[in-house]
Parts: C-alpha cells; sequence; structure tokens
C-alpha cells in the first residue's frame, strides 16, 4: 500500500488566488500536493460565493492571512487519498466542511454540540496557513475555513468531508456545504421551533432564506421576513414567508412593528445580516416572556449588547454555527432531504458562472443582486 | 357580604419610610386603607432586606419615584379581604409576591414562562405610585415592587399573593419571596443543570447561594463558587460549593482560571452580583460548546455585551427572572421542600432585628457582612 500512495503527484491546476486584501482575484496555475496520512484530495466541481468570502476579503481585517484561496461552499469527486483513509475512495462524491466530525472525542459523542476536538477547521486560520501544501509561484495559499474551494483541486482531513449520495447534483448540493443548513439547522435545530409559532427572520440572503424554509419546515405558523432591500420580498415567500417587513418602510423601531403584528413579539428571531446593530433588534423583536433570538450571520469586529433586563424577563439569546449541525452527518442527511424534495436548493441559485468568473460573482452579491452564484469549477 | 366589606377600617401602623433618594429610612405612621375589590391586606410577620432594594435607594437613580416603601422579600398573615378574594382568608399565612399569576391569561397558561398578563407588579412601578392607597402625613408612599414590605401591614392584589403550610416559620420562609426563589430556581428551572455537569456561581450573597445550593440540587458534580469577598468561602460550602476562587487572586481573567480548572468551562454560569462585566465573564467562563450563562444579578443601567463568536460557538444566554418559577406555585412548593428538608433556608439568615433597626440591617448589607439580616416586623 505505501507504494501506492508514494505515487501520488503533485496536481497543478487553476485557482482564483486573493493575493491581497480588498483586491480583485486572480486566476493562476496553484500546485496541490498529494493528500498525506488522513487526507482527502478532492476535484471541485461546483462552488459558490458566500458572504463569510467577501467578509474575509473586503471587512474581516485580517490582512495577514493572505494570499489566500477562498471559498467553502462546494461539493466535488474524491480524486486520491492518503493513508488511513478507509471512508473515501476516488469517485465518491462529497462536501467540504468547515466543521470536522471526528466521531470519537467527548464532543462528536455529545448530542449538544457540533464542535470537534479533533478539527482544525474553523478560528485556527493561522495554523491553516503555516500547514498549507497548496502554493502558487512558490508561496503558500491559505485554504479559507481550511477548504479554499476557488479551486480546481482542494486537501482535506478525512474528519472534515461528507460523503454524499451518489445522485446528487453537485451544482446543486454544494450549498448545503454552508448556507442551507447554517440557515435551515439555525431555526430546526438551534431554536427547535415548534410548529404553530411565529417567527422573524432578518436578512435575507441565502441563510436567512434557509431559516424561513427552516421555520415552515418545522410548523411555524407565521413567517415574517425583515430586508432592507424590498425585491426580497417575493423570494421570502417561495421558501415560505407568511410577511415581509421592510424596516426603512416603517416610523418605529422594527422590534416595535413586529411587537404590535405579533401581540408582544414573535416566539422565535434570527439575525442572519451579520450586524451587531440588527442582531439587538432581533432580540427586542422577540417576546419578553419566551423569545428565543438566535445570532446566525457572522461578524467579528464588534461587540453585541441589550440591556440585561431584556433576558431577565425570559428571552433566551443563542448563536448558530453551521445550524447545530455535527458536519458529516448532517450534511450528508440534508441531501438526501433534498433528493426526497423535502428541502428546496435549486430556488437558492439566482446565477451560474465559471471559476475565471468569480469576481463578477462577487460583484453580484456585493450589489444585492444574486443569492447564490453557483460556479461550475470541473465536469464531474 | 358588601356590608361586611363596607366595616373594614384603615390601619395605621408603623413603618420604614424612604422619603429620598439615597438617603436613611425613617420609621413613621403610615395609613394603610382596607382592600378593594381583589386585594388582601396582610399583616407582615417578617420582612428581609435584599440587594434590590439598596438598587432602588443607592443605585437605580429614579429619584422621582420616592417616598417608598422599600421591602418585598416577606411573609405574614392575611388581616383582611376585598370583595371578589375566595382564595385567601384572615389567618392565612401568606407571602406576597412580585411575580403575579392569574392563573387564567395566556403566560399563566403556558409552561414557558412566569409572566402574568394581568400583573401590575415588577416593572409597573409609577402605575403601582400612582394607584397607591398607603400615605404618611396625607403623602401617597410606592409600594416597591407593588409590596413594600417594611411596614407592619400591606396591601396586595390577589394575583400576587402565595398561600402557604400553616406549618411554615414565617421568619424563615420569608426569604422564598425573594432570594432563596430567584437563585434556586435559576439553577434548576432556567438553566435546568443537569446531574454530574459542572457550574460556577459569580456571586454569593443570598441570590447566587441560592444558585449553589439548586445546582447541588439538581446533581451537580463540581460547583465553583466565585467571589472577590474571601469570607464568602465557607459560607458557600455549605450550600455545595465545591470550589472557592477569588478573582482577585488570580493573575489571569477568571474565564481563563475556570477553563483551565474544568477542560474548557463549566456547563453551566450564573452571574448573581448584578454587573455587566460580570455577566460577560460568566459567559466567557462557560464552554464554547454547549455553555448556558444565566442572568440572575439585577442592573438596569448599562448594557451587557460579547462578541458573537461566543454565542455562534455554541453557547446560550438566558435570565432568569424569579427564577423562573410562577409565582404562587413556585412559592408554596418552595415552603413545602423546606418543611420537609429538601432545601436549606435558615442557613441564609446571618442576623436578625426589627424593623425600626433598618438601617443597620442595610448597612451589614451594604457592609457586605451579612448574607440576609431577617426583621421580626410583627408577632405571628
Amino acid at each position: 500500500m505505501h507504494v501506492f500512495y508514494s505515487v501520488l503527484q503533485v496536481i497543478k491546476c487553476k485557482a482564483a488566488v486573493a493575493w491581497e486584501y480588498g483586491k480583485p482575484l486572480v486566476t493562476e496555475e496553484i500546485e496541490v500536493a498529494p493528500p498525506e496520512a488522513n487526507e482527502v484530495r478532492i476535484k471541485i466541481v461546483a462552488t459558490a460565493v458566500c458572504h463569510t468570502d467577501l467578509y474575509h476579503l473586503f471587512e474581516g481585517m485580517e490582512t495577514e492571512l493572505f494570499p489566500t484561496i477562498l471559498g467553502h461552499e462546494a461539493a466535488g469527486i474524491v480524486e486520491s487519498v492518503g493513508s488511513g483513509v478507509t471512508e473515501f475512495h476516488p469517485g465518491d462524491k462529497v462536501i467540504p466542511l468547515f466543521i470536522n466530525q471526528c466521531r470519537e472525542c467527548r464532543f462528536c459523542k455529545s448530542p449538544k454540540t457540533n464542535h470537534c476536538e479533533k478539527g482544525e477547521n474553523g478560528g485556527h486560520a493561522k495554523l491553516a496557513f503555516e500547514k498549507s501544501r497548496i502554493t502558487c509561484k512558490g508561496k503558500k495559499l491559505m485554504p479559507f475555513m481550511a477548504i479554499g474551494s476557488f479551486s480546481e483541486y482542494i486537501l482535506m482531513n478525512q474528519t472534515a468531508v461528507a460523503k454524499i449520495d451518489p445522485a446528487a447534483p453537485l451544482d446543486k448540493v454544494c450549498l448545503i456545504g454552508c448556507a442551507i443548513s447554517t440557515g435551515f439547522g439555525a431555526a430546526v435545530n438551534t431554536a427547535k421551533v415548534e410548529a404553530g409559532s411565529t417567527c422573524a427572520v432578518f436578512g435575507l440572503g441565502a441563510v436567512g432564506l434557509a431559516a424561513v424554509m427552516g421555520c415552515k419546515f418545522a410548523g411555524a405558523e407565521r413567517i415574517i421576513a425583515v430586508d432592507i432591500n424590498p425585491k426580497k420580498a417575493e423570494k421570502a415567500k417561495v421558501f415560505g414567508a407568511t410577511d415581509f417587513v421592510n424596516p426603512k418602510d416603517q416610523n418605529k423601531p422594527i422590534s416595535e412593528v413586529l411587537a404590535e403584528m405579533t401581540s408582544g413579539g414573535v416566539d422565535y428571531s434570527f439575525e442572519c445580516v451579520g450586524n451587531v446593530e440588527v442582531m439587538r433588534s432581533a432580540l427586542e423583536s422577540s417576546s419578553a416572556a419566551w423569545g428565543v433570538s438566535v445570532i446566525v450571520g457572522w461578524t467579528d469586529r464588534y461587540d453585541f449588547a441589550a440591556r440585561p433586563i431584556q433576558l431577565i424577563s425570559g428571552r433566551t439569546w443563542k448563536g448558530s454555527l453551521f445550524g447545530g449541525f455535527k458536519g458529516k452527518d448532517g450534511v450528508s442527511e440534508m441531501v438526501r432531504a433534498y433528493l426526497q424534495k423535502k428541502i428546496k436548493v435549486d430556488e437558492f441559485i439566482t446565477h451560474t458562472k465559471t471559476l475565471p468568473q468569480i469576481n463578477e460573482a462577487i460583484e453580484l452579491m456585493k450589489s444585492g443582486q444574486s443569492i447564490r452564484t453557483v460556479l461550475n469549477v470541473s465536469s464531474d
């Protein structure tokens, strides 16, 4: 066996490289090392652009974490595996994960969390950068979120790869690798929305729309979609929203508007923007007696805040990472749900492009025109 | 019947009046009107001094809510009742509540909250002031928290009175009217502490010690008591604490100390101080994967805050008002638990005084010498 693995070669392929913070991406030829022990090398078939990629490029201010290959919402096919990998074989359809699941640690064994003690993904960016074996012109490239899927090939630890149903169309289910699981799970797993309840979702990007879908799936009776972009109203209804409110059309705080609409506040609210003021509004929009508000949107530059009485009165403030799903289990379950038509996926995709068109895809998201642009990277 | 109620007279009695914000209380003769429809007039037998009384007197800055009669942690005997009151009769042992329970509204009918739609207590101080029928020298006195138990007699709406076991010693169970239920319930009802878990309690006043007792009652394996007053260590152990940490003895943030003691943070943490910085420390001391942190201490002057990732990672931030207990049900249940020796009460009482000694009792609390001083107001 050792001989077999040793014949694996470096792959030269295309990737969109973010050389510098705030600058457009550049399509380059990169070198992807062969998989080492416990690693899987994956040919990316499709990847979508998520707001978190844009956050790192334009908002996060972590200029030292460049050059990088962005992209983390993807699907592909196993190309080769390193020693010790028995779960995956070349040809398997997979989705790379930014949430590891080793199945052995105290976190993996607990139903209360989707953390994984062995995982180096998510929050260990510097380590992923140091250990990167992906290079361009002799320079190490950081695989963003330990994935870096704006590339024809990626290297993953086997604990951060989900095997999915071979029938799954990769140019659709790539969205399950981040946005759809994150929003849907925030409602179903984190908030545990109850049938008959009233919900509000702030921010109608893909994550927010998936939260709307999760509320609907859980049997919510009323789902109020909130966004400052009036064009989102129609899309929100596709996923189950019963009402749409544009805070800009109101002459009072959105929390008061929602309180009046729902006799005192919604049962569950979801912040899917990544803005600390919206996090507060979402909390305040929930019932003082029993409201549960979930922070789903990502930002790490400011504190969120509220007055103590707003929790003491009876509210619960939670956060949700990858919708509370354990990585491998959640993704394969969500792919099955899609194939069984229990959840929508196609409806999130507003545009399709190729990898070299990545900067156009980024512009579409920045300008609020797209929900999701899927980049077709390779044929499957 | 109408004739019977109409013969009820105004009662002239003693009370400790807080004429002005920040000033010592003055023992005065006051006039307490007869109970009107749905009201109960109660002879206070014992009342304790709680930090919330001191908050209103020294910290809350609501100078317009004076003159007032402070005091809300009390027990007494029904003296007379107004029309429409069938649950109470003269001679009943009772505890006045700052949490109403009408048993009829949507909140009372839900297991998810201890709010009561009919209640005017807790947060409606101005209304309680306007409607007050307790006067001194012709001036209306606000009954603090719609109770005002630093007085020989009080007037309560029947929805805010709990009937208790006639065997209960009133000079002990008065503490169940606030501190003990608040802290104990925060652990048992709000956090729902699990057997075998690890807990941290910040602030070891009566509420914090009751939270320690609640964690112990729920089967917590390790209970870390945290206070900047080293004298609290011994008392905490009486209620079940297994460890004591004084943040002043540490050269790193308390959250790091607790993380090291517990391989990554406690399962449950409780803020029982009423300080927004401590609220943050308590949150940060809990496990990023599944920590539940409960705000129990009272302050309304500042925002609490944290970084979004601290919730997104998997923590839950809650608050607890009266320990999540429904007023009438919770208090009578806690009194029974005391009589059955399932919970401690006597151990909270460090001093006993009489009503005219109220200012001494306040000093004992301000200086951190007392846990609870019980004022014997009348004989039962």
